[in-house]
């Protein structure tokens, strides 16, 4: 393998990595990574049958029916079909909507929406194996991620959408493997990736995210498409000096996009959260929970609940008054006052309705944060202090779904299942599951999604 | 006019922009801005006229027709229609594709291309008078070319092809305004903008450009139709900490924006190139056309061809080898040799077929640059000094095509009568100028589009 996939023999960056999309083989992969693949697919089909009747993708189905050019590719959570292009978009955004879906802590990016959907949706209008899907997606999400964390963390400071900005070039990357695009196309590929590459932190929160997220599933497989019929790019759209990494990276680090290309893997760095929230909520949340049974008749004698964590968990979720189910799941005002009251922290207690009542506000508002940057990410102590001078402290260590302690794929299930029953389509999540699990066996990738629409008899 | 348009009444740049583009009127436009609106379609349809068979639209067209999903829009040059998405994409990849279009001096901005066909293909699937055309045109101009104004001239510095960047915003504002959507759904408009807005000066010389700048068309098109169905944008998607001006501008010029909006229109600093070349290479064009008859037949004389002018000239024209036609249009070496031989500056001079051509390289070789900052960019002077010791000298102090000499009526008519001819889409040039100086007083604008296929009898 060394020798096929040597990045200091082929030339600048992009020549390496579309080498690397060119070349790369099934039995490079080890067992648990293909194995870490089925798990990002089975947490992204959860998140999207939960985000696919979200208004977004309700307002962007009626806008794209227009221009559906056919119905061989699967709207996820839906019966009609779309067409490559537009069901790589809707299913993009689907996945991501709730920013329930995966996180690649290095650099924040939710890798698999932009890239799973536009794989899934290419499997429908050609032949693809389970394998061949499980390898390009794996060197799509290695190509986007590293990218990411070339820029990282000063990209997504300055104000991009990492997931967006970075995503379009896995899909792409993604595409043209599973195409079977030489390395000369995959890197025009990669170049029109690179005339595609947007989206702002601005719009997050608001439906405009979506339509970046989208953008980057069905802009990525387009730029393959493009690649595969002739369409130039030049030769350095990532490493040129008015390329990529120059132009959306402030001080970009170069070595880490091919420092050790194929031996390790970026997709072992990804998560799967349990709460639909910021993951730097994730101890908070547990540990809540943690102190719901305890507190919860207790609630009205609260003066003070403490959060003791890193400097960026009161940076990213300092939000006393969320106005929307958006703002809630970044909000750690919201978080605690409904965790701690109810017990439970799933899409309804951070929906638009549960926000917009003013009943969280006042325990919301006795939230106080004290920064410790000894603590990780994933730790966090909470203590609440009552007002006959009684406390109670939980302390989280590691979070469940930080690398630390990940998801098990029997919780993965289970997020599935539930997140498919409260998206409402109708799809039934355990055969959906099995076959993700056996997706590797698979000789038809794109079967797997009559599994993900309401016809199910039809599988 | 004063009360419907005040911007300081209004809020933050994005409220300030989508009310002016949701208020102005007809009648707020002074005739020569409506003269000039004519002018860059005359301009605007002679370059996609010429560019409509460039391999880079066939190759996007081939793809484009897998995803075709109706056939009432028109593709400039071509008999088959195709759906309104599509068409302004591939529309706008010919206006630009040979970066024969129009200027925006200030920005260096193609202000045409993202906007026109947005607004021809929605013209093709609703009802619109030639006049609500014009408005909307000029209204998307107006706000494309004040956010590059407002981010010039780092941001293209910095490697943003603000074409494509600015375009979006452009095309999204036009379109919202053609479809009279209110100020708050043109503000959301502007937000799904901003989260498309992208284009990479890298990739410029290569197909990837045009992605670039079909996209600016499309996404810009689409931004208005998501806004008409609900879906939101975020409140400051330009002026935002982590918005459009913020993330992409480089110490922006927030007033620029708004100041003077709907008393000044940056339509009136719009240009037409004469030559298929980058615009400071204009006036050593014509100082060489003009020393061309004396020269032509003492060119094995020539030692040296001095090209003194600001030093933007050498900047963006230094380029002794260019390997293409696309690098021939920014090479002065090459503008040069072919100018002085030929006494022709056409497509064909600045064709890839041309640029191969190794005969230009002897004479290209002997150019010098002389910066002089104190000329402007619409000056040069050539001189052109031979073995024997002697010289001709030409000065241009404002090249044609410059504000200070814009192209006549006449010759954008010629200009468009050559182009059509050159492209060999078997357009007729005549009716369809006639048409575009009289838009104003069409019905239905977009039944202009017949005029720019080879289907002149049905028009």
């Amino acid at each position: 393998m060394a020798g096929r996939l040597n990045p200091s023999a082929a030339g600048g960056i992009t020549a390496q990595l579309a080498g690397f999309a060119a070349r790369a083989q099934w039995a490079d992969l080890p067992e648990v990574l293909r194995h870490e693949a089925k798990r990002a697919f089975v947490n992204f089909f959860g998140t999207a049958l939960a985000g696919c009747r979200d208004p977004a993708l309700q307002a962007a189905d009626r806008v794209f029916s227009h221009f559906r050019s056919g119905t061989a590719c699967t709207v996820i959570g839906r019966p009609q079909g779309t067409d490559a292009l537009h069901a790589a978009s809707l299913n993009a955004m689907s996945g991501n909507v709730f920013d329930f879906d995966d996180t690649h802590l290095p650099t924040i990016i939710h890798p698999t929406a932009p890239v799973a959907p536009a794989l899934l949706a290419l499997a429908q209008t050609r032949p693809m194996t389970g394998q061949d899907l499980l390898l390009a997606f794996a060197i799509g999400v290695e190509i986007e991620c590293r990218l990411g964390n070339a820029v990282s963390p000063r990209h997504y400071q300055r104000g991009w959408h990492i997931t967006s900005t970075c995503g379009v070039f896995g899909a792409a990357a993604a595409c043209a493997r599973a195409m079977g695009l030489d390395a000369t196309r995959t890197a025009w590929a990669l170049g029109s990736a690179a005339a595609q590459s947007s989206g702002l932190v601005e719009t997050l929160g608001s439906m405009a995210k979506s339509i970046g997220v989208g953008n980057a599933a069905s802009n990525g497989l387009l730029s393959a498409m493009l690649a595969a019929e002739g369409f130039q790019g030049p030769r350095r759209p990532l490493e040129g000096p008015r390329g990529f990494l120059q132009v959306m990276g402030d001080e970009p680090d170069l070595e880490a996009i091919t420092s050790g290309l194929g031996e390790r893997w970026e997709l072992m760095n990804n998560t799967y959260k349990p709460y639909p929230c910021g993951v730097v909520l994730n101890p908070v949340i547990e540990a809540c929970l943690g102190l719901h049974p305890d507190l919860a008749r207790q609630l009205p004698q609260v003066v003070r609940v403490e959060l003791k964590g890193h400097s960026l968990l009161r940076e990213r979720t300092d939000r006393p008054s969320p106005g929307s189910g958006r703002e809630a799941q970044v909000s750690a005002q919201h978080a605690v006052a409904v965790t701690l009251t109810l017990g439970r922290a799933g899409l309804d207690e951070f929906s638009d309705t549960c926000a917009a009542d003013p009943k969280w506000r006042e325990l919301g508002g006795k939230v106080a944060f004290a920064d410790d940057d000894s603590f990780g990410v994933e730790s966090a102590t909470v203590t609440v202090h009552l007002r006959d001078g009684g406390r109670s402290t939980r302390h989280v260590e590691a979070a469940r779904g930080s690398l630390a302690v990940p998801l098990t794929d029997r919780e993965l299930e289970t997020k599935l299942a539930a997140l498919a029953a409260w998206g409402g389509s109708g799809c039934q999540a355990a055969p959906l599951a099995a076959a993700l699990w056996s997706l590797d066996a698979r000789a038809d990738a794109g079967s797997l999604m009559l599994l993900a629409t309401p016809r199910v008899e039809q599988a």
